[in-house]
């Protein structure tokens, strides 16, 4: 328990409170519901963001940038959009400050005040297809495939860092198709292109769905989903993609000539992902020493710590590292040397615990003897003593290696943590121990609002590998034709 | 002229505005003042980011991200600061929408008002050092060397695409130090770094110097600029480094203890550079044509054309093409082969014409029996015809040639465009004519306000590379110990 972190089995949520704050991640910032990124935090979102941009450039996308602000009329137009959002938007109504003429400091000149209000964008849909209107005139100008990196705000009570905060960082995909079926596709693709960085980068492994009516996204015709599962039982959204048919084109007049010379709404999709994946990352990973990285995300992948008793000594090993130091950053891994005299080898073995740099290696002068190095494994907290010679392959393959156990422990975890469950008895039951509860359900969103207020449950999704399969309703014991997976949530 | 751009010399500005339209850079959008960053525009810019981000991590910075809302007591903190930015801040003051009590569409709901109103960060010396407070206690958490991509907004009533507009997007480096000379240091080196990419990446040659009092960052004890000429004679301020002093770390309470145990407060720098860059880029190289991209920010660096008459001669050259893009890639050139069926030759070739695509290949049928290529320069507009084999060094050497060309070009500009001026006619002359005016100053604020109102000319800069010696302020007649740099300015 380095630097005193509460344990998970105490209290999971002061346990990632603590770990947040303990390991550099990020902090409350003086405006309510805001958060600062710290340099160590934001280097991991710097490696994400790095990982989704190449994807989605390779799948074909572009980035671009739209404005910070949504004039409130735009929001008004797609009925069920609006609806969705006002009740969380950051209204800008004045454009100037003045100084205060009844004494000190500033004040709201009320002469500047802006004749229709501006929204900070809680999403960009509507600005964004308000500008595609002038980008779409024929089939020829499709597919448009735009993404944008940027802030958003949604103006949150009850906010947790990374999980839920009223400004937070985040991707939006926003495309335009000719065809429905395209859209679709595209749709698909992309909650594709979330479900492998999920797995093969963040090793947090996702069930994959789509939501139930009440669940999709304010404008919607279709929402999919990624879905992890939390150490604490609890389920993580951590990646939509929506078909949003032809309701933002209907809403901003977007017509296109199609190839029959007819004019057409075009289609569209939108999808994103959000700093809220650091909190996934933390939850899904992390233990009672602090955070547990996957290689692939990690900021610092290997350090290398100094045991010696004086200045030659030092001078001794810094010497024998430089040349690894050296191969390890050619192979590309990102590796630190900490020769910082100011702080002792367990000192440095705990904090680089708590931040889960992913491999240490302890160089003392007994192993300068022997020509061994000690190798210390953040994933599973083994040590052994390997030869110097041939390190650098070592280190490359165990950050593989490591990569891979810990996508594995999480799988583990979750099939160990998912329940086939067919009576309301167990289903309670099961609910307030924690995991997915596979359950059938009759398709309504009467009893999915029940359920949930019952059980403070909701349905995560309805997984695409879910088996045809005849059954009752676990609530309401109606017909179903196959079964969904409930789980309460983040 | 593709498309009919209007010529540089008929009208500069229209020329400029047209130039941004048509090429695909930017676009106003529905929000006044604000602009759509497009996905063309959007590539010139990631590759700024890129290797502006890279300069700064070598030089030690680590990126972190702070909230976009100031609270208004905030920016009262340091009064200078304050008065400089009241003018321009857009203002949060509800954080709800309701449905409209009296018909249809959305009104701010009054119950949601702020206790304390929210700007939307102008800049973040603010935000920032009330959060330094937090992590500074001791000269061993110094220096601090943080750097922020985000978006700002300075509210702006007169708009010009990149160059100046409400929202806009940018860097702000933070620094902390322990010593004055550290803070000095770092404003200096990070001036050194902006002036490297303007020069190096940006092929725009700068002038570094010191801006007069009047033209200080408001809250800085001193800033530094580095100053472009455009082709129409004016000046770009393309990057600002500013030593702060101890003023932000004593409006926010910034103590650290030093070496001596002595409570002190911490030393701060603040830099940036933005999406004005864009503007000076275009301004500074572009023709009558379109857009002149130095290479090494070009989204495309080269296009291959196929000139053909039917789909047997275009898979021959496609076939012939084919390893020559594989192996410029290889080399980290990217290269686009546009074998779109819908546009002839001579429509694509005004098209990358327009865009500023830096070289071009033309592959004919004849070319194929010849082995030969047609190579076509955009900085120059200049062919000619060399052979297949060895194509690939050919390409990569002339984009070195060209990305040193247009530096060399400009300078050669800027050269011929400074102009030493002695008396008060001549001066006057020149300012109307453009250029940069090399004159003497009395150092007095009142003469500098008075220069501007009569001429509209400012005070670019100190040049760091000014010469002392003894002379007659131009305009006063005053003693003055050496030049400084006026210009009419962006």
């Amino acid at each position: 328990m380095s630097k005193g972190l509460t344990k998970r089995s105490e209290d999971y949520s002061a346990w990632y409170n603590e770990l947040v704050e303990k390991a550099d991640l990020a902090q409350h910032s003086a405006v309510k519901g805001c958060m600062v990124i710290k340099p160590y935090g934001y280097a991991i979102w710097e490696k994400m963001q790095r990982a989704l941009d190449d994807m989605f450039k390779a799948t074909g996308h572009v980035n671009a940038y739209f404005p910070l602000f949504v004039p409130k009329s735009f929001l008004e137009k797609e009925e069920e959009h609006a609806e969705g959002f006002a009740k969380e938007c950051a209204v800008v109504t004045h454009y100037r400050l003045k100084g205060n003429p009844d004494g000190k400091g500033l004040v709201v000149d009320p002469a500047a005040k802006l004749s229709e209000e501006l929204i900070i964008r809680p999403t960009s849909e509507t600005v964004i297809w308000n500008t595609y209107k002038g980008w779409i005139q024929s089939y020829r100008d499709l597919p448009l495939l735009i993404n944008q990196w940027c802030n958003v705000v949604r103006w949150e009570m009850r906010t947790r860092i990374f999980l839920r905060t009223a400004e937070f960082l985040w991707q939006e995909g926003h495309t335009a198709h000719s065809t429905e079926q395209e859209a679709v596709e595209e749709t698909e693709r992309m909650l594709g292109v979330y479900a492998d960085f999920a797995e093969q980068w963040m090793a947090v492994p996702v069930v994959k769905g789509t939501k139930t009516p009440n669940e999709r996204f304010a404008g919607a015709e279709d929402t999919l989903c990624i879905e992890g599962l939390m150490q604490d039982g609890k389920a993580l959204q951590c990646g939509t993609s929506h078909f949003l048919g032809q309701n933002f084109a209907r809403s901003f007049d977007v017509k296109f000539v199609n190839k029959e010379g007819q004019l057409e709404y075009a289609w569209a999709t939108s999808w994103g992902v959000s700093t809220r994946l650091m909190g996934a990352l933390i939850m899904a990973h992390s233990d009672d020493n602090g955070l547990v990285l996957p290689p692939k995300l990690a900021p610092i992948q290997v350090v290398i710590v100094p045991i010696y008793r004086d200045e030659q000594g030092l001078a001794a090993i810094s010497e024998r590292v430089a040349p690894i130091v050296e191969a390890l950053k050619a192979k590309g891994i990102s590796v630190k040397y900490d020769n910082d005299d100011k702080f002792k080898p367990g000192y440095k073995f705990a904090e680089y615990e708590l931040k889960g740099v992913p491999v240490r290696l302890g160089l003392g002068m007994r192993d300068l003897e022997n020509g061994t190095v000690e190798v210390a494994r953040r994933d599973t907290l083994t040590k052994e003593s390997t030869s110097l010679d041939g390190i650098v392959d070592f280190v490359a393959n165990l950050l593989d290696e490591i990569q891979a156990n810990i996508f594995q422990k999480a799988l583990k975890f979750r099939e160990e943590n998912t329940f086939e469950v067919d009576t309301w008895e167990e289903f309670k039951e099961q609910i307030e121990k924690g995991g997915f509860v596979s359950a059938h359900w009759d398709g309504t969103g009467e009893t999915e609002e029940k359920i949930k207020e019952l059980t403070k449950a909701t349905i995560r999704c309805i997984p695409f590998d879910s088996i045809e399969e005849e059954g009752k309703c676990v609530y309401s014991g109606e017909k179903s034709g196959k079964r969904v997976l409930f789980a309460k949530a983040y």
